[in-house]
């Protein structure tokens, strides 16, 4: 394999719940974490999901209010995803796709630069609480804030969640199929 | 920066639409890929994502002659994502972000390894061509064929879409803020 440390880096990634240790995150590693996010493909490139990046502490305790996440109290930063709803073509919209594309690549980016992150977007976009800190943030009408990541150094063990065994859902040739 | 090149691998992913080289892809280099897509999050960890690698030469014609679509004539290899469109918790569903995250990951995967992709979802699930490739893999009720990957080595240059620049998509502290 040419890159085994990228799909290591890859199988790695987990949801981080815990308390984050009081360390920031430069600006210079934030801003790597947001070019991640961008470089994600999207539906037809409509290229249609925007960050805003917050470590500006008036502002992150707000949002932090807002957010009422445990998990996300202790965070030194935390990266607002955006999308335009729009139509790609016909009655088809790729929005959904393209800003879970962009999580991803962000969640692998927060690993690589050795932060954890965990994607809340239920809690944002169940109720109003999305509404309201995109409007905290001054985001005009045709955005909408659907993600909250959290971004900062773990102070506790991470934990993995338990998954399926590979052959349970993958296989060559057909749905099934024994190797 | 811790790593540099995972960051880079992810800026230089881009949608490959050329011919693909005649050279197979290792089954273990298959298998790396699917794993990678079988790494990602999905919301309550419901992993509504399944995958069938595909490289028999029949099964494989038959798939290329539903799918229809040129670049995909010449790939030695075409993943073809499932998922099951089930609810998360009340009316929540999140399988599409679920498979969006699942196919970025292993389109990063396929860069890494030296191949290149393109996501087909549209031609899939526009009409009923997703539908007759799951019947021809033996797919059962409750899943939904969502997209297809050619996997291979290429054979011509590929070529990058050209994206907004960083300042009109992703901000600190406040939509459009200046740095």
């Amino acid at each position: 394999m040419r890159h085994p440390e990228f799909l290591q880096a890859i199988l790695e990634r987990r949801s981080y719940r815990g308390r984050y240790a009081d360390a920031p995150v430069p600006r210079e590693d934030l801003r790597a974490i947001l070019e991640a996010g961008l470089a994600a493909p999207s539906g037809c490139n409509k290229q249609t999901t925007s960050l805003i990046a917050v470590d500006e502490p008036a502002l992150l305790s707000d949002l932090k209010a807002l957010l009422g996440a445990p998990s996300c109290a202790t965070a030194p930063t935390i990266i607002c995803v955006l999308t335009r709803p729009i139509i790609a073509y016909g009655d088809r919209t790729y929005f959904v796709q393209d800003y879970a594309a962009a999580i991803e690549n962000m969640l692998l980016a927060i690993r690589a630069l050795g932060y954890e992150s965990c994607w809340y977007e239920g809690r944002v976009t169940d109720g109003d609480i999305g509404d309201r800190m995109a409007k905290r943030l001054g985001v005009p009408d045709g955005y909408r804030l659907v993600c909250a990541l959290p971004v900062g150094v773990a102070a506790e063990a991470p934990a993995a969640p338990k998954k399926k065994p590979f052959a349970e859902r993958a296989w060559f040739n057909g749905f099934g199929a024994k190797e």
